[in-house]
């Protein structure tokens, strides 16, 4: 039997019809013979509720009792969605973190998974074809014995693990978007679904802002080689053909996808903010000195372009940080404007970074080129470049991202 | 250090406001020297929602699905108390029924308690005089370490178990009432709170129908010597004189009771329906024929009187039930009629019971006496009687219970 591993958030087990809808959707997969653990998130909106709660309590939380706390809503799921397919006549059981167990990091509140004992779940699918149901998020510390959670997306990052643990074909991730796309439909009509993706585009268009898989679970999943499938959980269970192919998106090692394109997709973001500092000394430690104190006071830095400076001693430095810290960040150069030493500093809010993704950029030159050139063509002004192997960024005017989205979406020929 | 247990029901921490209430009063007892167990039960309306969720998910749900999704009320309140103990300086951790563990039979949703180690808490105690707030209703199956419940008053129950598994000085149960009375206030305005109540005594006043504790948690008590004091939970902290005796009802072994009153209570309950078979034989096994019938349809049957035959041959056998099992008593009665043997019979659902408890009765003779003349005196007929080693019971019309039940407080003192 093959094992499969699918998992479901919050919304598509709001409420007890949702529920069972799950539960048929995991009776078609047993149906068409696969061994199964469902992983879920806790109700839509309990998170929250229970997060509140304990802010309410205390706003100095002890993060080992909020994950008792938070915990406790994907305990509800687990334990009805193993009735819901018990009463549709599949043999389930709910499994807690803490009694697989899953084991984590004792860093409360967004732990990592450190290992998972699947042996039960294996054992139980040969004795009985019994259907784990495994509460997401959670775990459990060793040492201590106590719940422990694993942060944002930290469902999907124990969908992912348990694929690992027991050797799973797939992992399927049930989402409110049917696959992964070139790029936001909403912007451009044309984006098409990617029918694979490589790991590492994939990581790069999740950090890149788009929305449909934390970048955690990526990275674990290209760690362990599990290849996770995007697909919508809206699809009505009896609407499935079991012999077709699902619509949605295969993220993989790149050795499976077998024509690839230079350029995967196209994201971008508008929450971006950008400062240049003019006239620093070009000097060593002067990037320490500007950055040292951003991320002391957890301003996350992006892209960093710093020329080579034309006459050896004073060079513009220019950088993004997200458009929520952008107060908090000049705040910040003020105060270190002395152990920087610059002349000033400008910046601007109305910035977005536009990115181009391809693995099969590392053997094509001339990419970025191409669409430095028709940016241009459309009178699209570049602010700053970044490129990395598989991936390169421009910083531009925020009110020109979707015409430079367009362009370049068009450009690579992803509008097919 | 003596050890307390706390006990706080769903009212006392139905909201976070509530719950810091509760941290004061537990505050307040760390402050006076105690160490604290404090055990919580579900914020009021969760488990109802919890429940009303598994049975809409199904309604033959798995008992053991039944007790993850219902235990998670408890885990909510455990990590919120903790939380907010924490917040005003109080060093808490929550422990779940699995963490400690609590030990149960695998009898889900009415799982008994095997045993509780308690040495974590104490060791806690010692090093740190770390309050442990432990979820209460819910332990773990150890061969299966599954979750499970233990049934309706099972947080009474958990820290009355808590307590004997700490050696703990005395058990509060904070409540809605502020003890244990003579007889229901609403119906006798001069019914007094007692000071001290036997666990017998306790017995049969909670299995007539006083709803302060469950019948479960005081023969536990009884059997582990834990003193039981039922107090107000309306009480506010900061009103409490650590130094006066607080008001309340201690529950404790007779031999702490000094000054024995022959009665100590009067119970009653309108919820009883009588039944009288006429002229059914008078030989062996006829009782058998009766009530195994109903016994096999789970209904309860209480009172049962059956008197010398006055010919040798038939005679009259009057019972009592629940009034909601009445129809179904008779429908049971009806179809076993030839098997039993009788004429006929009737029935009547505007019946009461009237009990009167006291350990004192042992001593002293002539107190069913005492209340049958007095209840004549008021023209109040008597329908049946039955008695026990500490307490009797009349069947009268439930149209005099009021009367009857005034009528015995008065009789025996009880008004003060």
């Amino acid at each position: 039997m093959a094992r499969l591993v699918m998992k479901f958030g919050g919304t598509s087990v709001a409420d007890i019809d949702r529920i069972r809808n799950v539960a048929r959707h995991v009776k078609r997969e047993v149906d068409a013979g696969h061994d199964v653990a469902v992983v879920v998130s806790a109700m839509s909106g309990k998170t929250n509720e229970l997060v509140a709660w304990v802010k309410d309590a205390s706003p100095h939380y002890d993060q080992r009792e909020y994950d008792a706390v938070v915990a406790s809503g994907e305990q509800v799921t687990s334990g009805l969605l193993a009735i819901a397919l018990q009463q549709i006549g599949v043999p389930a059981r709910s499994w807690q973190g803490w009694q697989l167990p899953i084991q984590t990091s004792d860093v409360h509140g967004s732990a990592r998974i450190l290992g998972i004992d699947g042996d039960a779940i294996v054992r139980r699918f040969q004795d009985k074809r019994e259907v784990a149901v495994i509460a997401g998020f959670q775990g459990v510390h060793g040492a201590t014995g106590r719940i422990s959670t694993l942060g944002r997306g930290g469902s999907d990052t124990s969908a992912v693990a348990i694929a690992a643990a027991i050797n799973a074909e797939r992992c399927d991730i049930y989402t409110d978007v049917d696959g992964v796309y070139t790029t936001d439909p909403r912007v451009v009509p044309q984006a098409q679904r990617l029918d694979k993706i490589a790991y590492e585009e994939m990581l790069e268009l999740a950090s890149l802002g788009a929305k449909v898989m934390q970048v955690r679970s990526v990275e674990l999943g290209m760690l362990h080689n599990v290849r996770i499938f995007v697909r919508s959980s809206f699809d009505k269970p009896e609407d499935i053909d079991p012999k077709a192919e699902p619509p949605g998106t295969l993220i993989c090692g790149e050795e499976e996808i077998v024509e690839q394109q230079t350029v995967t997709g196209i994201a971008f973001s508008k929450d971006e903010a950008q400062i240049s500092i003019r006239n620093v000394q070009d000097k060593p430690g002067i990037a320490a000195a500007i950055f040292g104190p951003l991320a002391d006071n957890n301003i996350n830095v992006d892209m960093i372009v710093q020329n080579v400076s034309a006459d050896g001693q004073t060079t513009d430095l220019t950088f993004t940080v997200p458009a929520g810290d952008y107060e908090r960040a000049v705040q910040v150069l003020k105060t270190s404007k002395d152990t920087i030493g610059y002349q000033r500093f400008d910046g601007a809010t109305d910035v977005a970074k536009v990115s181009v993704i391809g693995i099969g950029m590392r053997s094509h030159a001339g990419v970025a080129a191409q669409a430095f050139k028709a940016l241009a063509e459309k009178g699209i002004n570049i602010r700053a470049i970044t490129t990395s192997e598989i991936k390169f960024s421009v910083l531009i005017d925020a009110a020109s991202t979707e015409l430079a989205v367009r362009t370049l979406h068009s450009l690579y020929d992803l509008d097919k």
